[in-house]
């Protein structure tokens, strides 16, 4: 069968680039979609000299640009996100606008164009604080806790609604946090860049004690991609991490080992990193490893290649500083 | 204590223009915020003479208008939506507009005014097909079938997200469909407006088997006062219904009754009204009733009290006809 031309919002993303460039070396035509502020331009220099690709600079807040660039396509991979969970509080819009409004743009734009398949980067932070651990898909309905979960949860019922008002087909990923190649935001990339700037002395938010969940973005992206072959109902929400997870303290201790540093440890206290951090994310991923997917890589492997991967390319780090 | 100044969005709605009946009879000030979209100027009439009630027109997307208007108050009753769930595929923005982004707009103006207490109609229908019936607030995390029980939703993960963030407090409540006093649109209107047109002849959407649970106005506004003083936690969802549920055919049998009619019904088929429909709607609202509420009408008190409500209040079906 041809391979199906897709769609892939922020594509100059660190999931985003990854997939383009494994769609593309599966023989799929792809259009990447990105408004570059926070994708890189380096992310995409690959993918941009295969003939089959095709970039459109653009904002998921114009409709009209999204569903002119959309047109032919006939699968919409939407990663494009303000994934930025911590600062919510401190600009309370933008998980709105471009979380929630641009889904409901890639869905107008997605309606207008008659196309009806979607798959979406969503992410254990809808549960909130989850009362079962690991946590299933149809787990007890969650209060939200964070503006960042209850934007990625308003586009997953606007994802729903439309697939049920229009004949569409979702496949909603609640995604544990990922690492690996391009990965350029979160706790990994903080420690790394404090242990650049000072190997003696390491500033952690919170006890250390937060057990969270990761994933490889090769196997994050594995799973997408037999995900979107196997299902068959309209609407198919599956959790996306690995069977296990860590105390920060555990990543800091592999980081350190893997740098051969030894810094002294501040701790500013209290169980959780944030407002609306959320102390134990683990994610109950049977349905879909039902599916015929495992992820290859263990967390403690996830986080160093992440390190490997800043290391060989510093440019990322003082571009985040900028 | 002196009894709170209160802003109440949709105010001069079916279920608002109750509300703030009550609240100035328990002498509460009232700010009355209204679009008249979909609001009657008729249903503000004796609030209107009243001195502690001021009404603003102003649209909720407009922010600074909603916060100027929300200044001084102590609590917001937000309960201006788009109501129509059943209209829901034919302009996708408006649930989206309506309920979700003016509902961020009242946190907002909240935030900005250091008001801290909120209290939101949501609705059943963000349970979508529950598997759970009665249904729990705490049922298994549910799939969105609906754009109005989408947008619902959302606005219940914003809340939940500011409650958190800022250190507000918030009361979600989950209605079935509400009936009584002021009623203006949903089946039982309808149904009316049909038998006055035409008393033998009825058409109904799907088979009429379709099961809804009702709840009479003056019990939910009863409900809402109830559980405002009762709520410790920073967010609290509380289903709002009766302990019983009825068929679409029982309310024909009721309202024809009630009429002395004996039209022949055409039902158009199919085990639910409209796409995104939900078939059985019933809510356990034993989390509400443990707050020492109960209801006290019957559902079938409550269609026989709208029907003579739309009786003695022609101009209502004419106004909706414009």
């Amino acid at each position: 069968m041809r391979p199906a031309k897709c769609f892939v919002t922020g594509a100059a993303g660190f999931i985003g680039s990854n997939l383009v460039d494994r769609l593309l070396a599966l023989g799929h035509p792809v259009v990447g979609f990105d408004n570059f502020s926070t994708g890189q331009e380096q992310f995409l220099e690959s993918a941009r000299r295969h003939p089959a690709f095709q970039l459109v600079r653009g904002d998921l807040l114009q409709l009209d640009d999204t569903a002119r660039a959309m047109r032919d396509c006939e699968l919409v991979y939407h990663l494009a996100a303000n994934a930025d969970v911590r600062f919510g509080t401190e600009h309370p819009r933008r998980d709105l606008e471009q979380n929630t409004i641009a889904t409901w743009n890639v869905l107008e734009a997605m309606r207008l164009g008659g196309i009806r398949r979607i798959a979406f980067s969503s992410t254990g932070s809808v549960y909130g604080e989850a009362p079962v651990i690991p946590t299933p898909e149809d787990c007890p309905f969650p209060v939200q806790t964070s503006l960042y979960g209850a934007s990625k949860l308003a586009a997953e019922g606007l994802i729903a609604a439309y697939c049920e008002g229009f004949g569409m087909q979702g496949a909603i990923f609640r995604f544990v946090s990922i690492l690996g190649e391009r990965y350029s935001h979160g706790h990994v990339f903080d420690f790394y860049q404090q242990l650049l700037d000072h190997p003696d002395y390491l500033r952690v938010l919170g006890d250390g004690h937060p057990r969270k969940s990761y994933l490889h973005v090769q196997d994050c992206v594995d799973a997408m991609l037999r995900a979107i072959e196997a299902v068959e109902k309209p609407v198919t929400i599956l959790n996306l991490g690995t069977d296990g997870y860590c105390e920060v303290n555990d990543s800091i201790g592999w980081i350190c080992s893997h740098l051969g540093v030894r810094p002294r440890i501040e701790y500013t206290g209290g169980d959780r990193g944030w407002v609306g951090d959320n102390p134990f994310i683990f994610l109950n991923c049977s349905r879909m490893r039902a599916l015929g997917w495992a992820p290859r890589y263990s967390i403690r492997e996830s986080v160093v290649k992440t390190v490997e991967y800043l290391a060989d390319h510093r440019w990322l780090l003082a571009s985040r500083n900028v």
